[in-house]
């Protein structure tokens, strides 16, 4: 199933809460009023009804499975007449990065940063704050007095669905709740004594969306095609296949010093093809539209506007 | 004043749901409780309480000057009574820490790890998750399997009380709840690629407390002693005012780039005398206490242990 956060839009503008939602065709069907209708008690928002469990994603698609029009009316709404916002509006605490985490993302890094050339031999881990998530659609900050080099990483977005402490490679994706995309967004020239959340926290560097995939819905998160385009043009295109530490390495990692919770958020690393590694480099400026897509999830569009 | 989150004990283990206290000579006061007893609506968590804002702490300082006999019976318990939990049990995010920002532990760090010497021109900054906090007595975890080098780092804990976003250095304390004292418990073989979240960010790594002193009774948060001991030997004694980068500019600095929400908490560093930066090098293992104190607010005490 593919899960949204949504608001109601009137007259053209954003309006109204922000409501949990589940994607059917061309519908939004709002989750809360979908159970009342049903005899099922649901929650309002994506962090509650992740807390339910797995379980809550099975009783959910089967209760889909009948939908009566007489429901579809009273709960769903034209995903057209609806804004998305960020799956997880607020996460819990900061999401959690991975760099480096393409062999050939490294090798360019290593020209044009200042990492090493060496792949790494553990994840290498970094956080963006809560205060940097916005949703599809939503501006992205360009701050000149700030940087000069806004760049782009698309990223799989791992969702937490079960408390994961010390946790086997082989038991780990049954941690998982399901996949989004997060454009890990990066101000190269804010990097501090080698420390990244400068670079990548700042407000507004973590478009995340448009909807969470459960993992009912994706077998395998290591065989996706993920890709970039600034203003239409292609600048990443590459497949989670080829992740030098996979979702399984990751969540066994971190769980191993971390205690990963329901509703934590793993930005996977991101592939070549990055502005800082371009010949010449490349970044974002005012009025760029930037966009993640990820096979089976979906594409993720945010303008670059000057602040 | 100093605030507290405490829980009743009883038969000797912790017992009952985190309140939020004010200590009041050797007694805790239940605010909550204390609020219902004069007519004022205040709220049992130290989070909803900061929510609601500077003029919450006036209130309640006015109200508490008149506390009378049957007031203090009706919702105070002797200190001795209560078993003190982190003031901030879950913070809404990481925990940001600044790194180097005393000018000697710049030059022990440049010897002994992998820093560089010449002194930071801007805050280093890192973070530590909501699940790396624990509170005053609550053990420290010493895995083995994970690392060798665990090391302590007093540091002065500030606690956002207003939103920050692009604060003048001038006025950046006026965004300020109070300080805490924080332990920046670091295995210093766990950084990866510079990244120093698994380094200090591990379950248990943010021993906080023992209470949040206010405003108020801190007038300048820049000429504070603070010291380390293990097994009751010092091993740093050092002031605030050899910061590198004071709180005002902490704040502004980060400010800058990521808005500051009431809640938020920022470690300000450590000053030289850790355990890397001996000679021989000295850590903590199963079996030591450490204690972090710093003048005006506390001592704060964590035995470590195997796990």
């Amino acid at each position: 199933m593919r899960f949204v956060t949504f608001s109601s839009r009137q007259g053209g503008k954003d309006h109204g809460q922000a409501r949990l939602g589940v994607l059917h065709d061309d519908l939004v069907i709002d989750l809360e009023r979908f159970g009342a209708c049903v005899g099922l008690a649901l929650p309002s928002t994506m962090l509650d009804f992740i807390d339910m469990g797995p379980a809550a994603v099975r009783v959910v698609a089967t209760a889909l499975e009948t939908l009566d029009d007489a429901t579809r009316i009273a709960c769903a709404v034209p995903v057209d007449n609806v804004a998305l916002l960020a799956p997880i509006p607020r996460p819990r605490k900061n999401i959690f990065g991975i760099g480096l985490n393409y062999t050939e993302h490294v090798a360019e890094s290593a020209r044009a940063l200042d990492t090493a050339n060496a792949l790494p031999s553990e994840p290498v881990i970094f956080s963006k704050p809560p205060t940097a998530v916005v949703a599809w659609d939503h501006p992205v900050h360009h701050d000149a007095a700030i940087t000069q080099q806004l760049d782009w990483e698309t990223e799989l977005g791992v969702v937490i669905g079960r408390t994961a402490r010390r946790v086997a490679e082989q038991d780990a994706l049954d941690h998982v709740f399901g996949y989004t995309v997060i454009n890990d967004i990066s101000a190269r020239d804010c990097r501090r004594a080698g420390q990244w959340i400068v670079s990548k926290g700042q407000d507004t560097f973590a478009p995340m969306g448009p909807c969470i995939v459960t993992t009912d819905e994706i077998g395998d998160p290591h065989a996706l095609n993920l890709a970039t385009y600034v203003n239409g043009v292609e600048k990443q295109n590459s497949n989670t296949r080829f992740m030098l530490f996979n979702v399984n390495r990751i969540i066994a990692d971190i769980s191993r010093v971390m205690t990963l919770e329901p509703g934590d958020i793993i930005a996977t690393g991101t592939p070549a093809g990055v502005g800082a590694g371009r010949t010449p480099q490349e970044f974002m400026w005012p009025g760029d539209v930037v966009e993640s897509v990820i096979e089976g999830i979906g594409a993720l569009r945010n303008p670059i506007i000057a602040i």
